[in-house]
């Protein structure tokens, strides 16, 4: 249990980061990594000169801030804390919940989620609970079989100001706050003594309430008369007020129905229950998933991260929709959105809906495109920014952050990738959710992507292949276009004749013939089912009778073998069609198969020495979040190529993640298959698309599968 | 030059710190110490592959940033930065400004202040431009001798979120922003090229624009040309929207006048010549002064850390003045208030009575007094809290975030000082400013307050004996009160029987008689000139005839000589009755005289090793706020007592606060005596005080002194 979670309600870009043992968190606003903040939690029996016994959250001493004061250095406190050990704790994390237990003391965090519509359409009542940035939080103790009186304690401390009694602003709420923009409280009525001071378990000076308002450290006191058993309710708020972003000026949602922190922290007691009933219910359903437990706990620490990275923001009066990049805190980066996208549709499939607007209002572009080393470029077509911006700063339209031009690595353009997922996340949503009156709209435009994407192929139709060949002119005459795989080597790096987007773009067509047939346009649904039929059959011709395998780049010779060969048709298989995919092309999806049994292979796509699946075999920088994709479709499309050691390799992927290199930072996606450190993407959303394992096994299209997850 | 200065506007509790050798600094808001930044400021020869010579006020290598990008470790960049040797540079810090150059290139940060009459009186123009949150800078380069060109760069790295370049928002300004909060601009016409990468110097990546918008360090590029001498205007800006306090819910008050960041830039700009016009005439007036370079560069640094703690909000449509007490950030310490009075008398003076007046309405309270030791509490009197709160919170009515219970030492309640400080800061400012309008408002508190301080001397009429001898019921049967001396030992900590509020509570008197006098009061007049002659002759009889001092405390044998003996007589000296006072007790300024003569000796209240001034014999913690104080009364009363090795001291004072363990946090007030090292009070703004020491030689009560230092 070496791991830290972001516990964080939806939509505030905030987490109250906790867990990892011997180290810090606390409340984090908008941050990259775990906020700095001591976590008081633990118990004492209620007899003078009791230690308290707290969870491992903090570091001490805390004399610094005294000595800078009083010029004098650090002594030992008469009766310091005792850190408890690790090793005498239990801990359960679910879905909407993270729970320690010690003997008969127990904490936990809740982050609830359930499903929401648009927010547009939701009644301010239901809208404040969906969005209230808050986190429920619990401490009891079960002192039924004990004859004397225990207290408990939750507090902060190494904030970076001072804390404020809420007393000194409210009559209904005792407990504390830095500023306006985050604090924690509890009902007066459960509250033994509030505490406060530079130091809090020695405290050098103390005033006529027992508090000192220099203090940085404080915390609430609870007492367990001996023979009860107490549960008392915490509420851990944030707030920002007024706008917070760039480009696109916008504030938080929440501030529509919340006026400030403390009627956060008062809408957080007050629907305590509520929240608890959310949380145990989604805790229920993970529990119920046919899933063993290294599955369920991915799940769960994945989701944790995503909610973390959410943002519901007001601009103009409307809703706007941001999940943030992690460390990164790029802005709907869209190759990330095509991966929350099965857990948007489960929960709120108006965000999806939201984000594919804005990419089309404000992030599309028109782009010329040029043959492999240059060349004169020749109109493209349309395809949208790789992001939105960066840390709250929208892009000018049409830019993203990220893309920069003369390169054939890492921070080039993903024009096609983007291109093919706003036609997969648009044509999966509208299928899913039925919302065809926006696919209707979106009809004109579907149209030009399907034009762009065949002209990517070559502008010329009578030399298309059905592979990607063409670089958008905007890599410039010294660039070629990458994919979201930016960080690895060729064999997902590059995007021209990739066999990763070879297979996304098969997939891409399949879909694109779905719309265009509910949209009633046969000629074009048509021509997108001979196109898919094209790609199948120039990536068929790839497929290496001798190793069994494909190539993961078509060209110079590329022996790298990859998994997301599969990746694009999990669009199909979550709409339910990948068998009737099947049944029309049978002999690509043998050779996927052959090749997926071939590269599931220790050595090949599954690390030698750790037993981790690999996206490449030819680099050991893996992706959780991909890795769990290709798990989705190889699970239920390819079962065949699961061997035993492919199937034990769960085990392997949970114990990095809950181990100190990656625990650091919650949820890591990029993570070295051998060793299990961190190599990028910390504190990252986009794992949230190993939900995809909770979906019921043959999920026919236009139904609400979030029905059947709950 | 080992030091950090704060570059800070008038009022925005934010500085722009720069200057210590080696190490980082720029934009900070409402911190306790120097921000993280680095600044990059120098030139090159504009010729391919030229290194450009940057001061050295940043840390490389940037790598890590872009590692976590590409998972790559760092390499050396093909044409890294040469840091520029301090020891080639020459820096120049004047009242307003601060100049380093190196051969012909120069840079030079601005804080101009100037004269303000009340904000609430002043024209919207006027206020917008004396409050506008912003620093200017200028970079040159004198190229008139040189046959080619030259460029010069200013730029920040590892900001806390990727910069954003401000012509994505406006045509107007050239320019890098971080978020809605800090960013520097220049015109657009004087831009050669804007720069931003992750890493400056070598970045990995750039866009179409050649920026790379994920980047945390940009730059702006100017050129001077062959034979030719150029100089560009930079504005250096902060902003700050909506509510930022609590307790007193609180805007900037700039937020009137300026709507955003660009707005504030664009005023930088626009008000360029005016502000460098402001900032030439305070470093005239210094350099004008009858001083030393030492004093000069005293009151220079003091002067930027006291703009960097000021702060003017803006509270229910009206001014708001706070001065946040450096490194602490408590709110208005009173202790510090009566040591800001002189320069804001001279600067602001609307500000003096701004605070006085909330310390009336809000932190104003009428206590119990008890013997030393407890016993019944009696009924007191008015007096008012140590401080309005810490951080931007503003404490409850009555209470301040210092002061606690039951201690005899640092943290306990600060009554009695208080009391003094009211009435010399009052009287001072009405005196001073001629307001006896404000003064009339104030008669029936002036009057309480004397009541007050007599009953601390005893409640008993006929036992009263010129001393203060009763403790505030505040501090708790088990505490008693200090002074703001807290970190000292018992010498200046305890204010009951103490020489230092003695003559404090002497002079006092005779303020009081004088207001009450301009009063018409004469009878209430006649018995502040009883209690001071009371006071007078109660202090005298404390002299030892053999040390030919007073004893610091006038109890259990005190043997500690103190400085601030003669802190009191700062308010006749400063409203011109000093020597009045002198022919009336001159037994008493006999006996202050002999004391500093005695006590102004190597081992006493010089330190014997470094030659410092030391405000007690008994202690080596000396704060430097309170000898630049002393250091004015001794000086302009007490000539005598200055001898050689005491006029010298300034150069000590000047090198131990320009070296490394103080220059790390700009100006510091609580210093080891001996080795120069920081106690306490970093960044720090009491030591404004010794603009005192610009006080022309004679100066009547009501006129205008501002217009002789000006």
């Amino acid at each position: 249990m070496n791991y830290h979670t972001q516990h964080a309600p939806l939509g505030a870009f905030a987490s109250f980061t906790l867990g990892l043992p011997g180290s810090r968190g606390g409340f984090g606003q908008s941050l990259c990594g775990p906020a700095d903040h001591n976590v008081y939690v633990g118990h004492r029996c209620a007899k003078p000169g009791a230690a308290w016994q707290l969870l491992p959250f903090y570091r001490r001493p805390e004399k610094a801030a005294v000595a800078a004061f009083t010029g004098e250095t650090g002594k030992v406190p008469a009766t310091p804390p005792r850190m408890i050990d690790i090793t005498a704790v239990t801990r359960d994390l679910g879905w909407a919940s993270d729970t320690w237990r010690h003997n008969d003391f127990s904490f936990r965090l809740l982050s609830p989620f359930a499903r929401t519509e648009d927010p547009a359409a939701m009644t301010d009542t239901d809208a404040r609970h969906a969005f209230a940035p808050v986190i429920c939080a619990e401490i009891s103790y079960d002192n039924t079989e004990v004859d004397s009186t225990v207290e408990l304690l939750f507090g902060l401390g190494n904030t970076e100001v001072p804390l404020r009694p809420l007393e000194d602003s409210c009559t209904d709420l005792q407990g504390f706050a830095a500023g306006r923009g985050f604090g924690f409280a509890a009902r007066p009525s459960d509250i033994e003594e509030p505490m406060q001071s530079l130091d809090l378990f020695d405290p050098p000076a103390l005033d006529h309430r027992g508090l000192h308002l220099l203090g940085s450290e404080a915390a609430l006191v609870f007492r367990v008369p001996a023979g009860e058993s107490r549960r008392f309710p915490l509420a851990l708020g944030f707030y920002q007020a007024g706008i917070v972003t760039t480009g696109i000026e916008a504030s938080y949602y929440y501030t529509k129905f919340f006026p400030d922190l403390e009627d956060v922290l008062r809408h957080g007691l007050a629907a305590h229950a509520r929240y608890v009933a959310q949380s145990e219910a989604r805790d229920a359903e993970l529990v119920g998933a046919a899933l063993n437990d290294d599955q369920r706990w991915l799940i769960a620490q994945a989701t944790h991260s995503y909610l973390g990275s959410s943002q519901l923001l007001l601009h103009e009066g409307r809703p706007l929709w941001v999940v943030n990049e992690g460390e990164y805190r790029m802005i709907n980066t869209f190759d990330l959105t095509v991966d929350h996208l099965f857990f948007e549709l489960a929960w709120h499939p108006w965000a999806v809906r939201n984000t594919l607007d804005l990419f089309v209002r404000r992030y599309r572009y028109t782009d010329s495109i040029q043959r492999p080393g240059g060349g004169a470029p020749v109109p493209g077509g349309i395809s949208f920014a790789h992001d939105m911006g960066v840390a709250n700063q929208f892009t000018l339209p049409g830019t993203s952050s990220y893309e920069c031009t003369g390169l054939h690595g890492c921070f080039s353009h993903m024009t096609m990738e983007q291109l093919l997922n706003w036609i997969c996340c648009a044509v999966t949503y509208a299928d899913k959710t039925g919302d065809i009156g926006w696919l209707r709209e979106q009809q004109a435009l579907l149209l030009d992507c399907a034009e762009s994407l065949r002209r990517r192929d070559d502008p010329d139709p009578s030399q298309r292949t059905g592979l990607i060949k063409w670089d958008s002119h905007r890599c410039g005459p010294n660039g070629s276009e990458i994919t979201t795989y930016d960080s690895l080597d060729v064999s997902l790096g590059q995007a021209r004749n990739n066999l990763y987007i070879a297979v996304k773009a098969f997939a891409t067509w399949t879909l694109l013939e779905r719309a265009f047939a509910t949209l009633g346009l046969r000629t074009d649904a048509e021509a997108a089912r001979a196109s898919a039929h094209l790609a199948a059959a120039a990536i068929a011709a790839q497929f290496e009778d001798d190793t069994g395998t494909f190539p993961a780049v078509f060209e110079a010779g590329n022996k790298s073998r990859i998994l997301p060969a599969v990746e694009g048709l999990v669009f199909p298989l979550y709409l339910g069609f990948a068998e009737e995919l099947r049944t029309r092309h049978p002999g690509l999806f043998a050779q996927l198969s052959r090749h997926l049994c071939n590269v599931l292979q220790p050595g090949v796509c599954l690390d030698a020495e750790s037993g981790a699946w690999k996206i490449s075999s030819t680099s050991t920088n893996t992706w959780f979040s991909k890795i769990a994709l290709a798990q989705h479709v190889v699970r239920r499309l390819f079962p065949n190529a699961l061997s035993e050691a492919a199937n034990q390799a769960d085990a392997v992927h949970a114990r990095m993640q809950r181990s100190t290199p990656l625990g650091r930072f919650a949820m890591v996606d990029q993570v070295h298959s051998t060793t299990g450190t961190d190599l990028g993407s910390r504190y990252y959303p986009r794992i949230v698309t190993a939900c995809l394992w909770m979906e019921p096994q043959a999920c026919p299209p236009n139904q609400e599968s979030v029905i059947r997850i709950r």
